[in-house]
């Protein structure tokens, strides 16, 4: 057989295993939005179906065999073709997954369904010591995981890589800890500024009906299509795209918060830009028709959320309209003042709703732990005083429980260790991005105050979007930027920001 | 092997390709309700690879010889027991799904996905000529596919049976014929009669909101379960049972017309209570965990929105409370009057929007064509001509164009020849099923009357839904009302209904 027709074959198997998973996609969203409750059963059957089919079809010999033998051939000559690139992704992930053994697998399944379960139990009632056992028997699978995946010089890595392809622990700790070290001194003069923004404006009356016709607005001149795309309402924003020309997001409104959904919108949508952005008309189902990591995934809704959604210049065009829109809350407002309010500083216990400037160290506390939890360095017993010390230090405030603490979140009982980082590393990304694009785009804050968004807009889609996978993160940043990751532009960018909005 | 292990193996392939149908239902459900345009492409792709998994599953030849080791074993000795009940229904689907040659299979969906195409165009410009080559491909492959399956008498009878299954043409074409000349009778009297409903009373203003939450109110009652449903809209309404508690309908609303959506709500809501009256729990994905044929499925709905819905008795409960919604319209309207107004019989082109009346005779008529067109005794290019004499016959007006004639429905052009048949059967049986559940429940009237539904549910539930396939429609009839199919409950209950208001 020749090598273009093993190709065929090869990416014929694999489209099967992306439209099986697609599928699940169709279904995950059903699930999270109109599904009715008594079909919950039957959905987590329907789900174990597919998903066990995908697997099985990707782990096919046939499929290592089709690898192993166009690895060999011309195909992969030019290491940045699609061929290659399809080539050399599949391969990886074939490998991942036939290293894993199927026992190991189904336990993890097992245990993290039933710790998800208690921990729900554990945070009501913030009580660490009922999920501990099960926060135990989580981080030794994972250990198991790890060691069965292989890895050069920590078992972290192993896991890291499962969610940002290519990532090694090395590679990221010391940008992290610089991170850390100036972003406690940026909270540190904040708290000390002698300005202060007054957060009450944004939580005042926004009618949700409204909400959602200024979101999809915002949406729309973003670029993002509602002729291949949905917004609709779930308890846990998310973003889902489940093929050429169809991109879902979510969001949750409070009627006594601006903010939750329009920077949910923005931060959904644009995550849904990049899905939308990847050529999946041509490479759907292919390495190359897909997103390169989650961290370049969160760089892009971040990037829309943030160095966008919370500028002044993105205001200058929109604050109007808001106030149109939303008239007995905002029609006496200054365009300074509500610049200020959306982005207040405020340690606050929970990551998900903390502001910018704080949301990486609640990241970067998690990563310092899970890496000695993984080695055995750190006990889970010991797992809430390390949380709490480090709280301390990093927010200057105490924990009060648990539940505010390190039982907050549900990715360790669901066995997602390794996954915080991405987030960090999304805001990197995203500020290394923008500071290029601005350098390319001398005129960008220009377009922003004059409603113009497909600038940026194109300048992802060509710099990022088109190339699906064909880049892993790291040489993708390189890439774009011409430097490798850094803490500098995001504390650049930070620096300049607050220290205008708080005047130290 | 034994035969237990043989039958647990049965059912383990048999669930799985339930499962898969059941994951099309949702991508179906959703295509039909939320997907954005832009996804049609990809929805294609995705529910062509679930077919095409399942159909290969359940052709799979492990599970012929499966079912030939079953047929064998003690497990059919009870001819009615659930084992004997999935084996040979199983068995009949397996025969019939394993007769059909790929090559046939595929040149239908070929021919029928290029012909529905072309039917629009035709419908739109009223232009039968240009359908007449689609046509005569069409009822070729029919023929063929009825040659693949095999059939005692005529061919027709073997296209019927892949939507009600062991039914004849034989068997219910004098019941037809009966049919037909005392619907025309009635018509006549009708035509006649001295008393005129005002049937503008349902055509005045109804708030799309207020009809949403009026319909859902009158679905919760019949015991429509909205934790265990929906209720969504669509152009194209229809119920879909997606698994064990999840079962959904869809409506249209038209804010100037009462009777679409609210006949319609009931209407879908009776197909749901059949699929959520099913017992799921134990059997789903099995033939006994499934409904027993097309026609059944129908005279579940039509008995709920007709012998139900369009009582005097129902609306002596209902009536108020719609006056209470619909206030501006409804609020100087009586009672008979408005028991009336939904009543009203009057002859009209299109079958999807005739009375219950002179629905029939829409089916009868196609059911009069089809016969011929299968054994080549009408040419597909006379059907026009046929079915514009018929009509003048049995409505007594002239068919004014081929759109408002035999261009109207979708079915032809997708190759549903044979189905037509399901809704007069379902008619038919709704009316004998009602008749028997009025002599075992005397004061069913008096029960509608004060609101109470839960007596007629139980009664469907327990004498078929339950059921699943263990009786086949004609001997679930004999079963339930100790007598064979006939015209004559639904001509009694007509004559009864009609005399009374339009006074012959």
């Amino acid at each position: 057989m020749s090598a273009q027709k093993s190709y065929e074959e090869l990416i014929k198997r694999i489209k099967e295993v992306s439209l099986l998973y697609s599928c699940e996609a169709v279904l995950g969203w059903d699930e999270r939005t109109y599904m009715p409750r008594g079909g919950a059963g039957h959905r987590a059957e329907q789900l174990g179906l597919i998903t066990g089919l995908a697997h099985e079809k990707f782990t096919d010999p046939r499929v290592g065999e089709l690898l192993a033998e166009l690895e060999q051939s011309d195909l992969v000559k030019d290491a940045d073709s699609p061929e290659a690139v399809n080539i050399r992704e599949t391969r990886y992930q074939y490998d991942k997954r036939t290293k894993l053994p199927k026992d190991l697998v189904e336990e993890i399944t097992r245990v993290t369904t039933l710790a998800q379960g208690e921990w729900v139990t554990a945070r009501k009632n913030s009580d660490f010591k009922h999920f501990l056992p099960w926060l135990e028997k989580v981080v030794k699978l994972q250990r198991d995981k790890a060691d069965a995946y292989g890895y050069d010089t920590e078992p972290y890595s192993a896991l890291l890589d499962d969610y940002e392809v290519g990532a090694t622990t090395e590679e990221i700790v010391d940008v992290f800890t610089e991170l850390r070290k100036e972003l406690v001194e940026l909270l540190e003069k904040v708290k000390g500024a002698p300005k202060r923004p007054d957060a009450s404006i944004v939580t005042r009356d926004y009618d949700v009906e409204l909400q959602r016709v200024f979101g999809e607005s915002v949406a729309g001149s973003m670029g993002f299509s509602f002729n291949e795309g949905r917004l609709d309402i779930t308890t846990h924003p998310f973003c889902t795209g489940i093929g050429p020309g169809d991109t879902r997001i979510t969001t949750r409104y409070n009627p006594k918060r601006l903010n939750d959904a329009l920077f949910g919108i923005m931060h959904e949508a644009g995550h849904g830009l990049y899905e939308m952005g990847i050529n999946k008309k041509e490479y759907f189902g292919t390495p190359m028709g897909e997103s390169t990591s989650l961290g370049i995934h969160e760089s892009q809704s971040r990037m829309w959320e943030n160095q966008v959604g919370r500028s002044r210049s993105f205001w200058v065009y929109f604050f109007p309209q808001a106030q149109r829109i939303f008239k007995e809350s905002l029609g006496d407002v200054k365009l300074d003042d509500f610049y200020a309010a959306i982005n207040e500083v405020k340690p606050s216990y929970i990551r998900v709703e903390a502001d910018e400037a704080t949301y990486n160290l609640h990241i970067l506390l998690r990563f310092e732990l899970e890496r000695p939890l993984l080695t055995g360095e750190l006990k889970p017993a010991d797992a809430p005083g390390e949380w709490n010390s480090r709280f301390r230090k990093y927010f200057g405030i105490d924990v009060d429980k648990d539940s505010n603490g390190c039982l907050q979140d549900v990715h360790w009982s669901a066995g997602y260790i390794g996954y915080f980082p991405t987030y960090t590393l999304g805001n990197l990304y995203s500020a290394q991005f923008f500071a290029r694009a601005k350098q390319d785009m001398p005129d960008l804050t220009k377009q922003f105050e004059s409603g113009q968004f497909s600038g940026m807009r194109e300048w992802l889609r060509k710099n990022i979007h088109l190339h699906g996978q064909r880049y892993r993160a790291n040489r993708l940043v390189e890439k774009v930027t011409g430097k490798p990751l850094s803490h500098k532009p995001l504390i650049d960018y930070m620096n300049k920001k607050y220290s205008e909005i708080y005047g130290f």
